[in-house]
This record gives structure tokens, sequence and C-alpha cells, in this order.
């Protein structure tokens, strides 16, 4: 508490620092693919007989693209408004470290995805992927949200874009794995280094701001529109990298039946589990999209309807006992504070779905996929795909993926501990009035004498 | 009131023999269509020297499905959210219900749309026409608001669903009309289903409720979400299973030029039939719709632009109209409870659409249309068209709707009536203490001794 | 105040000529294009042996078009819902005005754009033109949001409309400019006329109204569903009418990152002009999109990652030091009453803009475009392209843009001064009260007795 929380100089200073630092390495490493620069494109063009402008990969990959976008700004920042005074905190950092990220993943991923001569080269595809690095800091933000600064924040977001495209260089391209929708390199990865962070970040006495650790009618309505996002367009997410073609579409197509079974199993057991059959707002609002996260890998493989809805319908059970039964646990003995409940939204769907997508890989055959199986499994083209074999590496992955997350979170919750960061005190987490100038000291509401309240270092109006 | 409205066993114990059902038939009866399956799609691809990947659906018909989706779940969901207090119940039963639909459907309009081998294809399109579907079930929702518990929703939807699809089937295959954007099949029969549900379910004490059937500041805000959003992308609901080319970039265009006369007659009307000259919320967030509904069955033919915003203005007069003068008397005289006015933004217009349909498709000749005849009239290559008969298909496919929506809401009413499902007393309706966990009992906002009161079975923060 | 501001017949009146005159103006001047028509896309069709029907421009044109029209409708529309009492106005009047302006926009640029036998063709294009042009009627309301009526803003946007055609004409088709996301023509014209109007109308008594002109808690997370839209579709925004393939790609990626760089730049300098460090909720809304108006010119060229994300950061800065430091001086000393601050968002980032897009232009060499060249600088295949001469045309194009807005504006405002129109009085502005009927008079709000407050012509509850 003795701790100054004012972020007049460290804040703008690390944007600064990092922005200047970015723009010099763009401008040094970064330069236009074979798609989006005017030469290349046009010279490539001009040698084929059938290429036109309508296959610039843009046609195919930018509608994914922008639903991709929509889930990381408004589906992420307004899933996280739940919290009554932590409304502009919430849309707003998850704004400004989402910016920040796909910057520094677009760099982070091109150096491990491979050098073209020196050089990243930056297109629709690279940009869908550092939207999809983004997306595991946000799931680790959900972790950490209402006790961190926007410093931390950012810190935090250096080091684990950093390690996500080490772990996802590992997995992709040195095990050959699948995971296409991320239940492994986004999900898994995202939820246990948050989780990781938020132990090391334990605080004692968080209980003195639990007032504002809850929602209001309002602020849960809000969330609604992030929770409806991402689950609109969670098709979109795990088709978005695919190959063109069958498994971009069957992709798709898979997660629309895995979401729809998980919205019934989520209404089912946020009843059950509550004495008098009424609903919870929060299993509603995240435990209904576990079945994205659990095809996110198996979603591309011949997994069929029937078997997408299985794998849907077990993730929204999971999930919400989570929420009931094993959050409570995890803080009261593993001394883990999850906001909002990112191990139950991410981390077992993540693992399930890693496990769904071992045991479809190590299924396929011939039979089922014929000449399609090269395109789902890109070691058939080499000779080295055996199905058995291909499992063992998805599993292996996952094995992995833990470990690097666990890791990661443990050295960057330790840095993220130094008293430098402006933190909240334990008084003043879920508080917006820290962060945010002060509102609606004239406003009529206060004329009225009614509907505000003195709170932390602002006056809010409430409504 | 004797009835208990605890849903802790009816609830899920529903959902979950639903989706176990859903899960066997799917099982048994699902297969990816050519575009979907991996083996299907690669050998068809192969043995065409032309097709490649790019052409495959998914790229065609995917972004429409998007914006459909995002029609059906934020759009409606929203829409409904303009109640006071029953925000989540809006948001969240439109998503249970949707969520529960869409797969009902799939096996419903499969099983209609012609049996391949035995088994049901699935794919983008199928996607699209489910959400359609679901689409139809909504609106009736919209009708019985505030009133039905989410188990009575979920007994709609079942049956609603299976009398759609005969419904369409018996229009699009029998029939061969047209009706692309669904003035008739989803309009004027999830409506008049819809009221017919009311009708049966009427409450004489519902007054009793009264106080709580009406809008706040900011639930009317939340509503205009919905509302703008299904504006705007109407133009991709009434073009989205329309032919390629001419006839789907047709449809949208009329779409887009009949929501903006509507518009602008909703405005006109709104501020003329109040005595000081001020706008209604409730018109603006409805009748400014009614042109995409009127356009539903036209749209996709040579209706020109200054066709499309002469049935617009007309459909937004008709629609202000009828929340003004209508609404009153169907509920006074004919004892129709329409919580949302579905009648004056789904029923009216929808008659209108299939009024101009009829009549646009009965002008059809081949000197406007020239070789695109054809792909707009599919019974043209058959030989059996022509305009006159053509325009009388379509007005009996009106009369066919409207009787199978009042028969089937007739039964379904009857069966919603049982007092088994936990509906909600007249004390009670428009509630969401009822369905939903309480919240904020120990906030702030409670702290400081206001801005919450005791309702229902739940205490609720206010804002 | 003794002018009487009841809607009842001026604005059903004007709203309904005005849309009989659009339809007879449809009717006798406008038909579908090539793309469009049922017979000229078949006949076309069938004497190209490659061309088919997913060549249709619609499939190349219309994601981006949903995206644009998202921007317009919930972008521009939630943005200014900011004000504490004046949300229903803005999301409101912003749907009937945008309603009204693309139809209108329609006929004036189809006018100037060529005209084809008499007649103006429309389609997809044609439709994404339209919303532009709509985009900056739109900045402009931002300037007068809360002290115009809806009867004023209707005839401002009737003018603004046809100068902004007009500027269009001369910029595009006479020098040839580059300007494919309206950094010039859309935000710049639109600032600056809108600025000119607001000087016209500036009103001395203006504090009566002050303590509604600001925000409310809930209200500015409306806002940031507009914000985050905004951000989000922006790179479709800028792209979506260049020419296909390179140019289209280049431009989203190029606008992604300058509003990304654009981002951290607001929040650095949003806390550091704070004295507490604290960061401002109207800095976050607005000057994070700076950095997308600032690459509407350039962005189509090869500007680089690097080069678009200078842009951008420098376009933050100046957007939250113009809010900061010159917004009151414009007010005090300039009489310049700017609601949403467009000289900061629009204003000041349009020029900067048309400086770079400049610069970008007299930069250009066939060295870094190759083959490209043609495809970005028109005048390359005539052979009247020099790479200097280009740039000072983009110049030229800033100062006839200022020139032309600021005039109209002149125009326009006096024009608004009259006393016909129902303008609000000094005491009600920035109040829904004044437009919208009164809701919640019998709500369970009032019957604890909290809550509502008596104010404008209106009772309004305030949640």
């Amino acid at each position: 508490m003795a701790e100054s929380t004012n972020m007049r100089l460290r804040l703008p200073l690390l944007c600064i620092i990092l922005e200047v630092i970015l723009i010099v390495l763009f401008g040094t490493l970064v330069e236009y693919n074979d798609d989006t620069d005017a030469k290349l494109w046009n010279e490539n063009r001009n040698h084929s007989a059938t290429r036109n402008d309508h296959e610039n990969e843009f046609y195919y990959r930018y509608p994914s693209f922008q639903d991709v976008h929509v889930m990381i700004f408004v589906g992420f920042g307004f899933l996280m408004t739940f919290l009554q005074r932590y409304g502009f905190s919430s849309v707003g950092f998850n704004f400004l470290i989402a910016a920040f990220s796909l910057q520094w993943a677009t760099l982070m991923q091109g150096f491990f995805h491979g050098l073209h001569h020196g050089k990243i080269h930056v297109g629709v595809t690279s940009m869908i992927n550092a939207d999809f690095c983004t997306g595991s800091v946000l799931i680790s933000f959900g972790a950490v949200l209402g006790k961190t600064s926007p410093v931390q924040l950012l810190v935090m977001a250096i080091f684990e874009v950093t390690l996500f495209a080490v772990n996802e260089f590992i997995l992709l391209s040195i095990f050959g794995a699948n995971d296409a929708g991320g239940s492994m390199t986004i999900h898994t990865f995202g939820a246990y280094f948050g989780l990781m962070v938020t132990r090391v970040l334990y605080r004692p006495n968080l209980d003195k701001s639990k007032h504002r650790n809850s929602s209001v009618y309002h602020s849960d309505l809000f969330a609604m529109i992030g929770t409806i996002y991402l689950w609109m367009f969670w098709p979109s997410f795990n088709s978005a990298i695919t190959n063109y073609g069958d498994p971009q579409h069957r992709t798709a197509m898979n997660t629309y039946y895995s979401l729809a079974a998980c919205t019934l199993a989520t209404f089912a057991f946020s009843a059950l589990v509550n004495p008098e059959g009424k609903l919870d707002m929060v299993h509603i609002q995240n435990a209904a999209l576990a079945g994205g996260v659990a095809v996110g890998t198996a979603g591309e493989m011949m997994l069929t309807a029937f078997g997408s809805m299985i794998v849907g319908f077990l993730a929204g059970t999971i999930s919400v006992l989570g929420y009931k039964y094993l959050t409570p646990v995890l803080e009261s003995k593993l001394k883990i504070q999850d906001t909002c409940g990112i191990h139950n939204l991410h981390g077992m769907p993540g693992v399930l779905g890693a496990v769904v997508g071992s045991v479809t890989a190590a299924l396929a055959s011939p039979e089922v996929y014929g000449h399609g199986l090269q395109r789902v499994f890109a070691d058939v083209e080499t000779g080295k795909w055996n199905p058995q074999s291909k499992g063992g590496f998805q599993a292996i992955s996952l094995a992995v993926t833990l470990g690097m997350a666990l890791f990661g979170g443990l050295i960057t919750g330790l840095i993220l501990k130094l008293p430098i960061y402006g933190a909240p005190p334990d008084t003043q987490c879920f508080e917006d009035g820290l962060y945010w100038e002060k509102y609606c000291e004239y406003g009529t509401l206060m004329d009225v004498g009614l509907l505000t309240t003195k709170i932390g270092g602002g006056m809010f109006g409430l409504i």
C-alpha cells in the first residue's frame, strides 16, 4: 500500500519504449509477402496463366480474420466486463495489451516460423496467427483480472508472447502436430500460464476487495455481448488457418455442432447444481464456450458432427462442474485466485481438446480420408505418417505445452512480483477508479443527490 | 401459483434427454456432404480439371452464414432485452432454444429436403437453413416472452421446428415456391404460430406483472444493439441461400434499399402518432426492420431498387400503425398478449412480403430476366413455368403457411398449457429472479443502501 | 425558447417528402448494374468462356461492405452514446440520417461518377460508396451532437451529401487523386464541414446544459462498443474500394498496424497528460481510432508496416493532445463547440493522412511497385503519371477539400440557423426527453421511490 499506483510516468514510458522498439524492428525485419507486395504479386500473377487477383489469399482468409479479430477485441474485452466496477479496465486493458501483443507476436512468430532471407513476411495469415497468440495472452489476463496494473499486463504479454512462439514452434514445426484451433497452443498454454502467474501473485488479503469482485445486473448483460460473439465466431476461429477446401469447411461445421451441444449441457448442469434450480450467469457466460475450445485440435479431422456434439457436451459439463466445485478448492487449497475461471473455460477443455485430437489422429485412415489425408496431416506427403505415432506426437505436444506454460508462468509471475509496476493494493482490486479519470461530478445524477457513491480515488456515477 | 417453478430437475432432464436423442440421431443419420467430407471433396476435385479448393461452397456461403448467425444470437437475443428485468432471460433463453433448434432443424429439414441413401448431408447451406428455422422459433418466442418457462420454450421449439420443416417442404418442394428470405416460411409462419400459442396461453391476470412489462433507459439501449445488427445484416439474411451470381447480389441490394426507406417511414409515423411528436423506442427498435421482412420473397426477383423502397416504406408504415392501434385491440378484444409485438414486425410485413412476391412473380418475363429467368424461377428449366400460375402458387403458399401456423400454434399451445412445465405465476412474469441466481448481495451498491430492491425470488442490483 | 420543439408535423413531413422524392428519382434514374441485373449478368456470363458466377463482384466486395455497414450504424451510432442522457438520440438519429444519406448519396454519387445512357447503375460498389459518404455526414453529426433537432440533421445531410459528391468528383475524377480510405474526402471533409456548422450555430449559453454534457459509467461502456467496432473494421473500410489483389490486401494490413501503434500512443499520452496518471475514456474511445484515419490515403500504397506504425503513432499522439489542449481553446477562442471532438479524431488525423498520402505518392517508383504501379496509380496507364506531379495533385486535393468543407459548412450552418427546425433551447441540449417518449412511469423502479428524476419533458427511469 505504501507503493504508489500512479501511472503517470511508468505506463507512458513503457508504451512509448515498446512501440519505438517495435517500429525499429519492423523497419529492419518485416517485409510484405508475395500476396501483399505490389511488385511480387504482379510478377507472380503475370507468370501464371490461371492465377488472377481473385486468388489472392486475402479473399479466402480475410473474412475469417475479421471474425477472429472481433473475438479478440469484443469477445474477450466484453466477456470480462462482468465485474461491477471494472468495465473500463476490462475492455480498455484488453484493448491495450491486444494492440501490443499482435505487433510483438508478428515478430516472434515470424522469427520462429521461418525467415525469408533474414526477413519476416507478413500478410493476412500472419495477422490471424498474431491474433491467435494475442488470444492466449488475453486468456491469462482473465486469471489476474482486477489484481494487476496495466504495466504488469504489458510485461506479462512480452514474456507470454515470446514463450507462446517457442512452444508453437516446437509443436507445429518440430513435432508436426495438428492444432489448427489451438486447443493446446492457445487455450491450454494461455490457461496454465495464467494460473501459474496468479498463483505466484497470490494475495492472502484479497477479501478486502471482495465486495467488488462480483457482477451487477447490467455488467452481466455487457458480458453477454462478449460471450455471444465468442460463441458465434468460434467456428471461424478454429477454421481460420486450416488448409483451403474441405478442411476449412469441416472445421467450421464441427465447431458449430460442438458449441450447440455444449450450450445445452451448460444450461442443464447450471440448473442441476443449484438448490433452487436457478441458472448462474457465470456458467452461461463461460461454460457454453468450452465446446469451441474442446474441438480446437480435432475439428479439422473427420470427427463427424456426432463426435463433435459428444465432445461439446462433455466440455460444457466439466466446465460447469469446475466452476461450481473446483474453483473454490483451487483458491482455498492451492491459493490460485482465478478471477474469470479460465481453468474451467480454457484449461480443462483445452486438455480435453488435446486428448480428443490425439485419439482422433490415431484413428485416422486412408479409407476415411481418401486423398484428403495429406491435406489434414501434412506429413503424409513425406511418407513419415502413421496414425499411432501421429497420435503419440499429439499427446507429447500436450505435455510439452503444460510444461512450457507452467514454467513460463512461474518465471513471469516472479518478475511481476517486483514492487515497481504500481500494482493495486489489496483494498483497491477490481476498481476502475484507480486507473481511470473520474466522471460525472457535475452530472444530473449527482444533482438529485442519489445514485453516486464515493469510492476509491474516483467519484463515479453508477449508471 | 401452487405449481412449483423450481427447474432443478425439469430443465436439466429435458436438456440432457434432448441432447442425447440428438446425438444418437446425428450418429445414425448425418454425414458430411461433398464439400465437407475429406474423401468425397478430394475425389470430386481430382476428377475435374477446373474445380479447385477455392470453389468449395464454404467461400460463397460462409460469410452470409456468419451474418445470419449474428442475427439469430445477437439480433434476436438483444432485441428482446428491452424489458427492465428480463435481460438475462431474453438473451439467455434465446441462446438456449436457438442452440437446440439449430440441431433439431438440421434433422427435420434434412429429412424433408431429401435423404441421400438414407442419410442427411450437412454443410454450410444446411447450417444456414437450420439458422433460418431457428429464427422462426425465436419470432414465436417474442410473443410469449416473459410468460413462459425455459422448459415450455424447448417444448414449443420441438413442435415448431417440426412443423416449419413440413411447411417449408410443401412450399418449396411441392409448390416450387420462391421464398429465399422467408417472408412466408420464416416470418409469417413464426408470427402466426407464436400468436396462436400466446392466445391459448392467455393470462387474464397478467396485469399483476405489468409494472415489469416495460423498459428502462439502458435496457432500451441494449435492445438497440439487437435492432441495429438485425437491420445491418438483413441483406445477408435474404440473400444467404439464393443462387450464386446476380440473384444473390440483387437480393442483398434490394433489401438494403427497402430497409433504408422503411427507416424513414418508421421515424415519420412514430412522431406523427404521438401527440407531442415524440419518437417511441418500441417503433424504432422494431418497425424499422419490417422492410427486411417484406422483401423476403421478392428480393431475389427484378423488384428494382425503386420497388424495394416502396415496399419498405409501406412495411414501416403498417408496422408503426400496428404497434399504435392494433396491438391494444388484439389484446383487449382477441386476448392475444403479444409481448414484443411480433404481429407488427413479422406478421403483417410477412403477409405483405408474400403478396409482393406473388405479384412480382406474376409479372416476370423473359424480356426482363433474359437467361437469368431460370436462375430465379427453378421450374423454367422443366418447361412448366408460366408467370400467372407461378404467382398463383406463391399466393397459395401464403394460405397454406397461415393454416399450418395457426393449426400448429393451437396444438402446441394446448400442450404447453399442461401444468407440468413450471410456468411463472401471473405475479412473476417478466422477472429474471425466477430463473436466475441472485447477484450483488454483497456488492458495493448495497453497502450504500441504495439502488437495490427486493423483488421476486431474487435480490438484484439495479444496474 | 419561445420556439416550439414539437416535431409532430415537421419531422414526419420532412421524412415523407424526402422519401417520396427519393423513390421518384430512383424510379426514373436508377438501374441494376451488370453484376446485379438478371439479363445483363447472364448475357455477359454466356459470352465469356472463363467468367462464372463466382466472379460476380458481390463475392469480393460484399464482406467489406458489411464491415463498413457495421462501422456506420454500430460504430458511429454507439460511439456517440457516451452522453448520459442522449443515448436514444445518438444511436437513433445516427440511424435516421444514415438511412436517408445512403439513398441520397447513391443518387448524387451516381450522377457525378458517370451516368450510363442517363441512368445510374447500382451494385455493391455503389453501396460501399454511399456508406462512405454517409460516414462523412455522421462525422459532422459528432460536432453538433446534442444541439440540433433531427429536422436540422436531415437538412444538413441533404447539403453535405451533395457537396461531398462534388468534392469527391473533383478529387477523384478531375485531379485523379488517390484516396481509397477517404482521409480527405471523408474525414477531412466531414470534420471541417461539421466544425464550421457548429461554429455558425454557436450557443453562448450552452453552459445551461453542461451538467448533461458528460458521460456516466455505463454510457461510456456503450460508447466502447462503438469504438471497438470502428477499430476492428477500419482495415475493411480503408480497403473496401481499392483494386482487387495486392492493393486490397496491403491496405487492410497497413491499417491494422497503424491502429495497433496508435492505440499504444493513445494510452501513453492519455496517462501522461493527467496529473495522477489516470486514463481518460474520451481519449481511448476516440484517439485510438486516429490511426485508421491517418492511413486512409496512403494505405493502399507501399507504405510498409513500419511506415504505417509511425503514422499511427503520430496520429494517436496528436489526437490525445488535441483533446487535452486544443479543444478547450477552440471553444473559448474560436467559439467552436465540438461535442465529440471530431477535430481531434477526424480533422487533424485526416489532414495528416492527406500529407502522408501526398509524400508517399511522390516517393513512388516503378522499382518498388513493379507492374503493380498502374494498379495503385490509375494514370500510369495513360502515360501521364509522374511521382512529383502526383504528389502535388494529392496536396492540392487537400486544399480543395478544406475549402469546400469550410464554405459548405458555412452556407449549411446559416440555413440551419433559421428558427423553423425545432432546435432545442439552451437549457435542453444533450437531452433525450425532448425527442423521445417517456418510459418507466409505472415501472418497479418508481414504485420503490428511487432511481427516477423528473427532467425535461419526460420522466426517465435512470437505468
